[in-house]
């Protein structure tokens, strides 16, 4: 292609890259960090943190102003915790981290610390993370004495070649790494099994929030089947434009026979793409991983052209159709957030650098 | 509606209703019986069957002629045995069903008899399977006594609210069925055992059909990271128009910590859809789960209206762009049939009602 440029271009180029070379050699430092400022600002991304705590018959008429009040204090925290290492520029994985943590370490909330009890009295935990730039991702499933999940799924994703481990492996692999592990019994809160009993007493299976809402008197709590979830999970972006996307569970009560969901799995419970989105769902699992929910809407965004929340509303009524029930939160590239759910509430909120800060928990305001 | 129809319209229809009726009854039992047949012929469906007993460096000059009937025969059996159930009227379910249990009772492929050691000496296997009419799925994963993985996988579709099961609680669940389980040495094989000492000595991860092929006097095998794979897979398409897909694994050779791959994901390894296709995939499990490669590539059929060579043409690129490798075999609807591999050679066969029937083991020759 040179032998195009004639020689009087070429005279005409390496003069005004002499001047641009003299002028920039010209400007002061105060100059330069202008000029800097002022390109940062013009590209500056958006910042922006969702997060759920779960999805189920969450209804204002069983709720007290006291537990209302501590489930908007943890959610505030942890949308804090995770938008204070964007802020930091930080990058989306240590934001979801940062705000899975807290949420991990809370007895609210269906994973870490007050995850559900399976069938004999145990917990079996199950994180998973993803990145939209790389589409790295990592999991763990069915763990018992990790902490924090979701630290587990990011040592995975980026200690290894593998996406997914198990069990005893998982944490035989993860001990090497010097996090935290803890005995089984640190995961014990009385609410988890008082529904452990209660479902044993059935001799059916039902998942986790279920009674901990339900407060009126002489009422066997909700009925077995009207399942509550409380899963956790976080999308965010970071300034350099990164989605990732978090999911961290305990799981069903009284789970048997090393029953895996949607939590763990990429694709169904938790998925990141830059081109499209960051997803983190929450509910009956079976149904997110018959319809691969969260690379589903990614797809839909892909293929179809369809902006972030319409993705959303057609893979809940994907869900919906198939008899499944729950919820998902997402953020698009741009940072627009959405979130829908076919259940009663979804604990959500969400945090970004326009400014906004919004948590509801329960139905849907728009 | 019928508001707008007038009188003398109505009194036609009922007329011709007649007419009809009236020329029905006179029918003899063997003018009845040829224009069901008729019928039958014209609305006849499709029946076909594909098969894939794994993917990689598989060539023509690292071949006997033994070793190449022997996988001909094996993969014509597998066929053979899964076309019957269609043949006979029966599910696609239970046509992958056998075509599998055929390839997971030989020791050629590495699933079931014949699965390769993990780092510990013993087997973990993997399989999945997915019904394309109603989106139900089940899978095991890390199952160690359970002779044909594939038939636990159905009976967790069938028999349980879940998806997946996993380890010991997996093999609790499907020993109340009567399934037949084994001890962990029946899995053993001498090729296998020297795949295991080969990788530990190197102290590698390496997947497994690996230097059973390669014979070269002097060599030391294929290089350690040329993997090979020896997934099995089947999709099938019943008189009913019903597609199935089935996939068994016995995973990677010296396998570590609990290590999933994408064999008994759904939408990652396996996917059926009766809107588009069935998909059984086989490769570096890693990256079939990050692209979500069988549900990417019913999407791209469903949402972007790609053929299905065409899609899974673009899923093994998408593959092949985050540097993994492996194979993928599809049957779409219609009956059509689709392979794409990014490997030397994949064990691959088909057959269908229109009288095709095709093996083919290298490169393609298309």
């Amino acid at each position: 292609m040179h032998a195009f440029i004639k020689r009087s271009t070429l005279t005409t180029i390496l003069f005004i890259a002499a001047v641009v070379t003299s002028c920039q050699e010209k400007q002061s430092p105060a100059e330069v960090k202008t000029a800097q400022n002022q390109t940062e600002s013009i590209t500056e991304k958006p910042l922006a943190l969702v997060i759920h705590g779960g999805a189920g018959t969450i209804k204002r008429e069983n709720m007290t102003e006291e537990m209302e009040a501590a489930y908007r204090a943890k959610l505030q925290e942890a949308l804090d915790a995770g938008y204070a290492v964007l802020e930091a520029g930080g990058t989306s994985v240590e934001a979801v981290r940062s705000a899975i943590n807290i949420m991990e370490d809370s007895p609210l909330f269906n994973a870490g610390k007050g995850a559900v009890f399976n069938s004999l009295g145990k917990h079996e935990l199950d994180a998973s993370i993803m990145e939209g730039q790389t589409l790295n991702a990592g999991a763990v499933a069915g763990v018992t004495k990790i902490r924090n999940p979701i630290d587990a799924a990011i040592l995975v994703k980026d200690s290894t070649r593998h996406v997914m481990l198990s069990g005893a492996g998982a944490e035989e692999f993860v001990g090497q790494y010097g996090i935290t592990m803890v005995e089984t019994s640190y995961f014990d809160t009385e609410k988890r099994r008082e529904q452990l009993h209660k479902a044993q007493g059935k001799e059916k299976v039902m998942l986790d929030h279920s009674s901990l809402l339900d407060k009126t008197p002489g009422r066997d709590a909700a009925p077995i089947d009207d399942h509550k979830y409380g899963t956790v999970g976080c999308v965010a972006l970071d300034k350099e434009g990164n989605l990732a996307a978090g999911t961290s569970t305990g799981g069903m009560t009284n789970k048997k026979f090393g029953r895996i969901g949607d939590s763990p799995i990429i694709g169904a419970g938790n998925y990141a793409n830059n081109l499209t989105c960051g997803v983190s769902c929450t509910g009956t699992g079976e149904f997110f991983i018959r319809t691969l929910a969260a690379h589903e809407a990614s797809n839909l965004m892909l293929y179809k052209g369809m902006k972030v929340d319409q993705a959303l509303e057609e893979v809940i009524r994907q869900i919906q159709e198939l008899g499944g029930d729950g919820g998902m939160i997402a953020l698009d590239k741009d940072g627009n957030v959405a979130w829908d759910f076919n259940t009663a509430g979804m604990y959500r909120a969400f945090r970004k650098s326009t400014g906004e800060n919004k948590i509801e928990i329960y139905e849907k305001t728009q």
